[in-house]
């Protein structure tokens, strides 16, 4: 593994590798000295053309305790403003001498391109519509600290799979590590060309979530990309809450112990109830806490060189 | 002390401790190498929801100096403009396993909420025309340098009062050092139900800027908040100069050495002269010097843990 | 030297240390562990009153490779906008205890003012329209490395001479170190006073690119900043980029190996076309590199103090 551009550069083995590693990484993050040395005097960019709090400074965590340098750029008030392309702001970043970028970019496949060009590991933190890979892992993670072996674990994942990356990084893992998937969207946010109940690349798909959720190991909600919508194929937000929402009503059709996912930032009152979030079987902390420890394994991995790794 | 919201929260006893380590410090700050492991392995994040200079890197230096990892989290491009809640903001940051919280909101009482939902130490950076203890505590340790034990002394504090978080602490603590205390405003902007010259939760007030500054042994100016004004009860910027800044004829009223402070950023010609703010005896720049060295002492006070404090 | 603000403070003599510091420094630019212990301890304050993508992470780099805390301020979000002087801003920063500010501005001869004023070590990363002394720094050393001595060497200068303060640099330290210039521009961008093929300052001058690149021995190319014009004298882009850029087919113009600058972000099809900026005698990412290591050299030397230097 040289980048971490998709959930396809990782095997198998590689996952449990960085899960190993990942490991080791919370047993540090409980100590009261959170400090490895082992990339000290090596340099991550983290090249932010969105937005971003906890992605950005997960991965700035995840540096810092391993020693390395870390410098963020964001794209506003960078040389992207003044014209630059993405190839040039890419190359220029990567002629300084670093070891490894972090990438979020608005357009799908651009951290593989940023890859190509320029030769250095990267890390894509969210690309577009496209994928979203150490938050697959980071959920995949948090699942296997909770119910070990997901191994024929059948997972529900719930909202607006259309625009979600996190949804298609997600689907990949899951079938990886032999789970089975059903997703649940209104018909509106379905990706095209899937319809219910039948089988898709590995999942099920269906727009009743009363009728899944009692037969989830696990349930994932998505957040509702508000920012990314263009009108008329979203139902109201009042609407969605009632029929795809994880309501107080619908944690009764879960079976005892079901673990809730949420990448976050949670819209409260729309995908996901307070009391749904805040139940005794969410995982939504865990999975924070977890970013920085799956992050630390993949930058490790992908930095720290042959004779440390 | 477990976190620092208010200056309600320090005893006497805890700001000397708090003094003397600032003193130590302020020896750090001194020399050529500026660096003290005291916090290594720790993190503290900057979560600022204003916009600051002088606070957030006067925080980071502080961290930095005592060899905490410091991460900067700005409310702009974070997860709050995708409507995230402030708590689920709070939780996530926190989850990732940090040792501190340095927080500034608009919103009065944000930072006590966030101690808590958290657990995690909070320092209050500012919030709303509530608190912000750690100025109240880098002037008065200011003071002290300059004029000993403050006990019986008379400090005047001139302006902005209704929308002066600084003012706020400022009284308590110098309250809590033995020191006399007149504000003095124009009446639209003393804190209602407080009337001139009467005692009011230990200090006197005034709206007569020159009958005060002949009895007073230090000088407080505080900044005018135009940002924070709806209209209407604010003079206009040339009465309020000409009836409340500290203009250069002022200068003439003062005891010869009275020590001026401002905790800045300055209007200058507007709340303070040139004349006032350049003075021999301007406590202005040592405010600064000070406000790393008792920032220090803060945060090894609230993170360096039991055995090393 | 104690400051940077022109290259008018550097002797030829601190131009070859700083060189030869500079190659040292490139060497560990090429480690797997890239980081010197020369200034642990030392606080380096990055002041950016414009945005800027590669001078400050190249700045932030620089310093962290060799130890030093550096901290990032930009003027938005800062004190600036709430009306603070940026004599008070300077004299704010460097009370705090600082060793070092790198300083961006607007305004021609703001950090010159501000060394003025607090004694703090100023390093020019950009000043107005006059000048930015480590990108002429960094520009001669990347040219030296390729040509050797440039005692006699054509260089051409070629684009937007009446903004540019990379040209104004540039000018000074070619002259210093021997090397003849050509500048070329259309008459609406030639600096005011200076005609066609005339001696001027120690450059001559033309209107006519494809007489001056067959006998220039380096080019270097200025990014138009389209940013900075006011409207009338520019000629359109398209009139420009035939007249003046650096064309495919004008590389058939230079001699074989001559090298190409720009000191980027590179408009490409305005000032530069893709084929010149990729060109294999391209130096453009070379300036980059160097840029890191010219910049350790001139902290290094502006920082470390006497014993170490």
């Amino acid at each position: 593994m040289k980048n971490l551009l998709s959930i396809d550069d990782v095997s198998l083995q590689e996952v449990e590798r960085i899960f190993s590693t990942a490991a080791e990484m919370h047993d540090v993050q409980a100590r009261e000295v959170k400090k490895l040395p082992a990339l000290r005097g090596r340099t991550v960019i983290n090249l932010f053309f969105e937005d971003s709090t906890r992605t950005r400074s997960s991965f700035e965590i995840a540096g810092k305790w391993l020693s390395a340098d870390v410098i963020n750029l964001s794209a506003k008030g960078s040389s992207t403003s003044k014209g630059e392309s993405l190839r040039d702001t890419a190359l220029t970043v990567t002629s300084m001498g670093i070891d490894g970028l972090v990438i979020r970019h608005p357009a799908s496949g651009a951290p593989a391109q940023v890859a190509a060009w320029t030769g250095v590991p990267v890390i894509n933190a969210g690309d577009g519509t496209h994928e979203h890979p150490t938050q697959a892992l980071l959920d995949a993670y948090a699942l296997t600290r909770k119910l070990g072996s997901l191994e024929g674990k059948h997972v529900a994942i719930v909202g607006d799979l259309t625009h979600s990356r996190v949804f298609r990084s997600n689907i990949k893992l899951l079938a990886k590590l032999g789970a089975r998937v059903t997703v649940v969207a209104p018909p509106t946010l379905m990706p095209s060309g899937v319809g219910p109940w039948s089988a898709h690349d590995g999942f099920a798909t269906s727009y009743d979530l009363d009728a899944v959720l009692p037969e989830a190991d696990a349930v994932m909600m998505l957040r509702v990309q508000k920012e990314r919508m263009s009108g008329g194929y979203f139902p109201s937000a009042r609407e969605y809450a009632v029929t795809y929402g994880l309501t107080r009503s619908r944690l009764d059709l879960l079976k005892p112990g079901t673990p809730i996912l949420h990448p976050g930032p949670m819209n409260r009152g729309l995908e996901i109830s307070p009391e749904a979030a805040d139940a005794a079987d969410s995982l939504i902390l865990e999975q924070v806490s977890a970013g920085v420890a799956v992050r630390m394994a993949v930058l490790y991995h992908l930095l720290a060189g042959e004779a440390e790794a």
